[in-house]
């Protein structure tokens, strides 16, 4: 009923704006020239002009220039301290809406105002997120950088909130130009090609979906790979063999959610795969009623690590791994686990000899992990391990994990 | 090339949202203590639940509900200067990014955050929109609001920056349930019913463009309504004829931008005008090579309240009034054309016996003005007046304005 | 899943081809000249430029002109029947391929060819719709004519044959163009304005079908006006009160078809409203699972005409007319119950008062018929229908109709 | 404009009508039961069992068992030619529509019913398609079925006139499932894989356009590779270089159509070319009005097989062969300048050294050949070829055929 909308939105200016040619003195300008210029501006076709110049000057940039303008922001651009010390104080005596202005603009510094004068070109909120994943980049060696890392995430945070994205199913009738994407993104089992990403998405008992942001139809944020089976698999290289057939339509009981991956490392620490999970779950009970089990099929990417020299690669191993090892926060040490326990998720089972590739075996001795998203008690799960952080389990998986 | 991409967005997830029964002890809560559960929440789930068990309570309550939520938002979810200062003073002594993010968390008032996770649910930004144009109402009586409102007019700029928005012509073909949107919103020379819409909306020689958010694919947020003609023209009332005939196709060569209209008075202070006509400018400079003149016919709003009782109502008081009557910030008087002038438009003709309908007779004697943007100038132009505050205007007009 | 293709078509091509100039020395031509260049053509841009010729011709002519142009292809484009005896002799003699070919060829007369050729511009099988919709009316004075309608249906028939038509909604987001179509098109319960559509596609509990040819996206063939109601309905005023409140979701246990429309008198004779209901019935039956009962509400158009001057107009005599009341062929006398009843249907109940306009009281004396689909029964009943002429009542029906 | 229609169309139905069980006792009756049950049924819902149960045992067929049904339709099911010779002396006698109905329905063999029914499922047709490949390569060896050839002929010219085709861009943005056809079908310059159809579609000076019958978008009917180039390409290895560089936008000046393929051997005889052809040139000179010369890089498929043993494989000798040889009937021998000096085209160059794959050695020793689409010269020189069969050609070519 709805679709009809969907089809209103497009590109169709943004290609123009693309043939606008990238010429003009402005270029030539250096970075601080051009970004004081921009925050001076007051007309919005010289905004537009300056925004792209700058963007167009990173895009060309050497890592050397980029750090450069990194630090130029960072020690140029920065929050005036004194004025904002002012501000509040009046503020504090006069709560006046005039005060409030000032202070709230005090509390904005000029890199803020740089960054969202950016945003405002077609692509700008697209490149500012590759910008980000450069200074985090750059950070590791020069701390001092988290601050702008820091400014750059409040903004993507609020441009990529969730309320913005929507959920698309990802086929083999998806666009080609998406497509390549995926298999570039794929991060926990990769894709070899298109015949693999093929098999991944063509057969009936396969799906996929991503997050997108509308205003970036091409380049997904986040998606998930699903198989739809007839008990819950305990090994990915059956799931994935290429010779398997698909599972009769009238057996099917259970969705696995074998591969979730993050495609941007510029929006690091903004949470979309909770969200993303249980829509799709919500979007497969819709499609397929018969279906009653929700599950992972994930990796246990921290065994190896944690494990002692001496230990016995086994299934309790494992087990005590995922619920008993904790960071110094109390939280589970496997990011993975991290991350499903968070959602509301149980650990639910242990295989062995569940993923025979060379990454499997060196994380986790080719051992996997299912997480059951038991949709009566996601939320209270969720709930309890927020306030205590008691991790939730099968009783099979308890036992492992008893001696 | 570029459409296919359009059609892979929609509102599908959206939809499946909205039949999510509303109901749960939630929204039997009262508000204080829904903000509260909602900002201490660590549950993406109940984070949904409470953000629209509050948007579902904003949208039943009455004025005073609304009046005692705003003041609930202003008193008691204020930023905490006390914990600003110490934070400004620490950074003050340590640029260390702990500092930093401490600080800058002391900045974003308990207010900011709740209205942040509003926005996350789907519709939650549209329903922010209206919640700020209520405060602008409520604000009239009660200046405190103000600060409530400059917080949401951050927000919503960021969230309706022009690096979202999409141009999108709105026509016959457009799908009822936005145009019976156009017709409400129509601002400046009221649409009386379906078959007056269709007179601007379907000959070969009329034209209507949008930007739309990509979230709000059915309720524009700005649109422009032009006229293909064979030359420049001096009445509205020529224009919206019942009975005229189309312009020949070979002899267009003016477009002209007879009427804008900004739909959602929640986005005020929002800059969309100048990036619609200067897109739509250039879009049908594409379709139609043979286009020479872009031009607007304006009202002249504020010039009846402004002549002296004795004045001769004739072109020469208008273009006096138009180039010479100005604020005391020195920006023109008439918001009409304080706006075309500080987008480069110069002032370039005015005419009397322009518009006949009532309201056009009580604000400028029937009298009407064409702003003219030379795109070879405008840039220029609109640089000039941000520094100078200089008109620009035609010599007809000059002369007009010379005793 | 599949959405994404559906965007793929377009009319780029269409409008291209729109704004091809209509001028040049063809559209002088008279038809016989222009009717017979066509079929000697060998080029197919003078294919295209004399089909367009004739095309215009045919638009801009007057009824006399049409008459002489029908009057041309009956008598001067027919079969040659010396020529098919012959060839029919020689395939007789010899089962060749060459004579096979050869007897083809003299099967199909040159009206026949020229339509094909007609038809192979964009637009031009809507062309032929329209023309035989002319013929029809024309035939009722010149009955000759039949025989060039009856080559038409043929053509016609195959172009819109059902394998080729897509279904879709129409609601409050189709297009302005289409929903103007579906006012002009309702001939069952008159559209009065925008407002009267609008509350017949906007709320919940209303649905609009139709069937639509690819080629004709903003043209609906036919459609069907659905209410969903929590019993099956006795009255369309009730249904269609302008203060009607919509029916809880949660009561809805019927789908109400109360009105389908044929849109192209010159696609009479051409079966679409049996398989619009049946497609229908098994959408809502995807999308509403708890509908169990899928129902009419429709006219009895012959009850008046047939009933004696001096019979009680009560349900008895309704429910008598539609079971008893036979043509020539022992089909049913009412052609709505003809329809429903061949369709697989059986009549259910007779409601008196059910009807209050004035075309209700003159048909029927105000009364309506409910017909039942019974999806378990439907094709049984069409079958023995189709075999025996027996008509499927409910027992109440057989009640009314026994002495 | 018109973007907005092209969406409102979809699968949706088809993919519900795909999820039909294909069970029940039909498929297990013979092919002559069901042809037969089919042509009697006077129920659509049974009509669609059968034509499913019909369509579903040939796709489960051996070729022997598709020769025992094209026998069983060629010879049970032909034509009644007592009957029709009846028929054609009673319409002889008296031309009433009774007697012309009666002979035209005489004139449709059972088969063509047949035919008709099976195309009214959504699929049919492109089923249809695939029985005529199927029935054309028998033909080989039994030339009696030609006879059901060109049934099948008559009836797919009918349904994909190219009034019901629509032009599409095919590029990178395409879905994967239409262009892994674009893979397969490709038949002139074989593309090798994903990498190599993305060297072909994604650069700014590539283009690709296909004709799509509405109800079969994922699959095209005919599409044409284009180059944009700033001279007229006298080397296909040139155009499909691995290492190339984009020619730069402002120096475009030439399209080169270098590759028409032709998707379905089942669509053979029915002419798609020549409408490609000059609608994507018309397509291009709107989008890149810069573009003056519109040209073909062609292979010379049959020089080689001509050459006399000793002949010198020079340019003179493919001019010679182009302009010179010819069928019985006069016309090219070449297949390649058949079709394109059909449409009007000219012999414009002939390049040696122009293709070194082993085919182009093979066909033509790696000679190639431009034909010219010259649009003012183009359908007055089709319309000279068709009366005179006077081959278009360049003073160059020319030159090279004088001795």
């Amino acid at each position: 009923m709805s679709f009809l909308s969907r089809d209103r939105f497009g590109t169709m200016f943004q290609s123009l704006f693309d043939r606008t040619p990238d010429t003009g003195p402005k270029v030539e300008q250096d970075m601080p020239t051009l970004c004081a210029a921009l925050l001076d501006s007051k007309s919005e076709t010289q905004d537009r002009q300056l925004a792209r110049a700058i963007l167009l000057k990173y895009h060309h940039g050497t890592d050397a220039d980029h750090r450069a303008f990194f630090d130029h922001w960072l020690n140029n651009m920065d929050i005036d301290v004194a004025d904002l010390g002012s501000a509040v104080l009046a503020y504090d005596a006069n709560h006046s809406p005039a005060a409030y202005a000032r202070m709230m603009a005090a509390m904005r510094a000029p890199r803020i105002r740089l960054f969202q004068k950016l945003a405002q070109v077609t692509g700008g909120a697209k490149c500012l997120v590759k910008i980000r994943e450069d200074i985090r980049k750059a950070a590791r060696d020069a701390p001092d950088l988290k601050r702008l890392e820091l400014d750059l995430f409040d903004q993507l945070e609020s441009w990529f909130n969730r309320g913005f994205l929507v959920l698309d199913p990802i086929n083999w009738e998806t666009p080609a130009n998406v497509l390549e994407k995926i298999i570039a993104y794929e991060a926990v089992h990769a894709i070899q090609d298109w015949d693999d990403l093929r098999r991944r998405l063509q057969p009936a008992d396969r799906r996929c979906y991503g997050f997108f942001h509308p205003r970036m139809p091409d380049d997904p944020i986040i998606f998930v790979e699903v198989a739809l089976t007839a008990e819950i698999p305990g090994s990915v290289d059956d799931l994935l063999a290429q010779d398997r057939q698909p599972t009769d339509f009238n057996d099917l009981t259970t969705a696995t959610f074998y591969s979730i991956s993050n495609c941007h490392p510029g929006l690091a620490g903004i949470s979309f795969g909770n969200a993303l999970i249980k829509q799709v779950v919500r979007l497969l009970q819709q499609e397929l009623p018969q279906l009653d089990t929700f599950v992972t099929l994930s990796p246990i990417p921290g065994l190896s690590k944690w494990a002692p020299d001496d230990a016995v690669p086994d299934a309790a191993l494992a087990a005590t791994y995922l619920t008993q090892a904790k960071r110094a926060d109390g939280l589970p040490l496997d990011p993975v686990a991290r991350f499903h326990i968070g959602n509301g998720a149980l650990v639910h089972a242990v295989h062995e000899n569940a993923n025979s590739s060379p990454a499997g075996q060196k994380q986790s001795f080719g051992m996997m992990v299912n997480y059951l998203y038991d949709l009566d008690q996601v939320d209270a799960n969720a709930e309890t391990y927020a306030n205590t952080l008691t991790v939730a389990m099968s009783k099979k998986v308890r036992q492992l994990t008893t001696p």
